[in-house]
């Protein structure tokens, strides 16, 4: 089956043409700055990609913009939308309607649009996706995948704020998490490679990129995470502050005279690794500033494996204990130095890095990092929401025909 | 040695007179609702209590009112001021000032005005007592015992947070901790009842009362603590909400429309125990609603147990392990079915509970709670700050005499 995987940012649109009967990617590409006049799409298939400077006013043209890529450009891999068999829809929030992936019906887009709340900036592209792709091929199965669905497990002690009741209740305020498609397949990938069902295993899954969450995934079930309500809570990221004393919030606002939108776009805008060593968001930067001795690139590195050693804690502890540690995305595939510091001194616990498979670098290779005497397996895997979305859109449109 | 321990809070003053020789408490009380009409003063000695209408319109008075009642009371214990050798004064914060507890001189005091910033209820009515008691008694050596000194350790990876780091700077943002005393205290006995030295074993320290906090001291170094720039930061309490997702109080000031100073307060006030279950900030009254079904209550239980575990997890990660987990205040001391959900199904991890020892009541009564055979042993340990403090300033004074 050949199936398109949307994801729809709030400025963005990355796509992927995957056929499902031999897990290989056709196409892919991400159109960026819609809205701007310096749009662009970057379209990819095989080895090649290319840029073509590409005026989009919003969403619906870019979504024309990509369909033409696929069909009729130099580097098209299909003829026709028809090959299409199937559409997969990243959705961010899935609120508490979704536990799981969903064939998209009137009553979905109802749900995706009462959402909005929750999600502003990022389920209107995505619904506004949605409903092109509908009258562009009416016939067409769509699925939405949220990012939020896999952790509707979590318990109400876990995804609860000891906040005023009735206002959690109110505001829909709780614990949602973010990145749920990149810790489903990340835990599903340790299982297989462990060659032991996720049924029996405790797995902690650290999504470290831009944006970080870990999760605690019990015998396949989610039990935790890191992110909260929005994206912001948990760990210190590229921009992010993460969890802070809340006080320092009406604090800063008097002192410094910030309205609420003010200091929401500090927290997310000019905090974490950024705000830290004053270089840059990417980790790349900071580990050549600490290289040279920097003393707030230092401080932002040591902050950040802090950050991610308490929830490793605190997932540890919540399972009492873990079979495997898997890591990815930017920081967590590619930054050794950073997976030493995570891990330094964690012998007694039975967790055990191999310095010498930890330093080897496999670029985009699923791999094993911990000693083979380590009880606590610690693993590198790729994440591949793209895929994912595809498997779940394949599986429901099977369900589907069925 | 007859030393008295002063402890101020905003509209409170507390007292004990203690004979460091015999390690016993002469005298103690409190004044409460100090600016008011209906201020009182409980005052007792040996096992008497006496409550006494008496109105104080400051901390000035409230001190003659306290000194009267030692010395010239139907219960008084001394005959005179000049029976006493010195005072210890709690000072809720000492910013980066401090370390450790000092001789009360005037820099000190310049210093303790400064930080009035930083904690603008507790030390100006402190610095009140200790510039009242200069007047009274010229001659008496005065220590101050700052509530934040003992957590001056940590490392700037676990004290700095995440936000611009000049924004920082500038208003002094940092983990400062709380409960400082506390902690230490406990602390100390931990390695006298497991007759080990301090320098030798990894603590987790958890102070659960109306306020909490846990603590990690590895080899007799605080190396974190759950409180922050502010005692609301870190682990839900009877009011207050702890650390939560940053980006709900933007949030719930716009769709509120609520202050900085209001929805301070709300996190403060109206959270926790108190703001989840409705019924109470108090433990008991929730526990008891829990136990005849009320779901907020259980939710609330849950939750505070869940909080618990996150930090007592983040700290057997911080120091790869620990020797003992140390619990005092009020529920920590005597919420023995707290105390059961949250050591539940730690035993893979080497953290047994004797559910015997757990569940006899020694009120008051230092004790392992942790079965024999648990490599880490659990212990609940009555705090005393009073003594610590008594304990620091003879120190500090005989010091000064030698």
């Amino acid at each position: 089956m050949k199936i398109l995987v949307i994801n729809a940012g709030s400025s963005s649109l990355k796509y992927q043409l995957i056929n499902t009967d031999e897990h290989r990617m056709l196409a892919k590409g991400l159109c960026e700055r819609v809205g701007s006049k310096d749009s662009y799409i970057k379209h990819g298939a095989d080895k090649d990609e290319r840029i073509f400077a590409q005026y989009m006013a919003d969403h619906e043209e870019a979504l024309h913009v990509v369909f033409d890529a696929l069909c009729h450009s130099e580097r098209s891999t299909i003829t026709s939308i028809d090959e299409i068999d199937a559409i997969g829809h990243r959705i961010v929030h899935g609120g508490n309607y979704f536990d799981s992936s969903a064939l998209i019906t009137p009553d979905v887009i109802q749900k995706i649009e009462e959402l909005c709340t929750l999600a502003p900036l990022h389920n209107p592209p995505a619904l506004k996706c949605i409903q092109v792709c509908q009258r562009m091929a009416p016939e067409m199965p769509q699925v939405a995948v949220f990012d939020t669905s896999f952790f509707q497990t979590l318990p109400p002690s876990a995804y609860m704020y000891p906040l005023p009741y009735e206002l959690c209740q109110k505001h829909q305020i709780r614990k949602y998490g973010a990145h749920g498609t990149s810790h489903r397949y990340i835990a599903q990938r340790c299982a297989a490679l462990m060659e032991r069902p996720i049924e029996d295993l405790k797995i902690i899954t650290c999504h470290l990129g831009n944006g970080c969450s870990i999760s605690a995934i019990d015998h396949g079930i989610a039990v935790d995470t890191s992110m909260g309500f929005t994206p912001l809570d948990g760990l210190m990221m590229g921009t992010r502050c993460g969890a802070i004393d809340p006080a320092i919030i009406p604090f800063l606002e008097e002192r410094e005279d910030l309205t609420p939108t003010q200091i929401n776009d500090l927290m997310n805008k000019q905090s974490g690794l950024k705000g830290v060593s004053g270089i840059s968001n990417d980790m790349r930067d900071v580990r050549k500033g600490a290289e040279e001795g920097n003393e707030r690139a230092i401080l932002a590195y040591e902050m950040y494996a802090h950050s991610i050693r308490k929830y490793l804690g605190q997932y540890f502890i919540e399972m009492a204990g873990a079979d495997a540690i898997v890591l990815t995305a930017g920081v967590g595939e590619n930054c050794d130095r950073m997976r030493r510091m995570v891990f330094a001194g964690l012998q007694p616990l039975g967790i055990i890095l191999d310095q010498e498979k930890n330093r080897r670098d496999y670029h985009g290779k699923e791999r094993f990092i911990s000693r083979d005497d380590s009880p606590v397996k610690i693993i590198v895997i790729p994440t591949n929401e793209e895929f994912m979305i595809a498997q779940d859109t394949l599986e429901i449109v099977n369900a589907q025909a069925s």
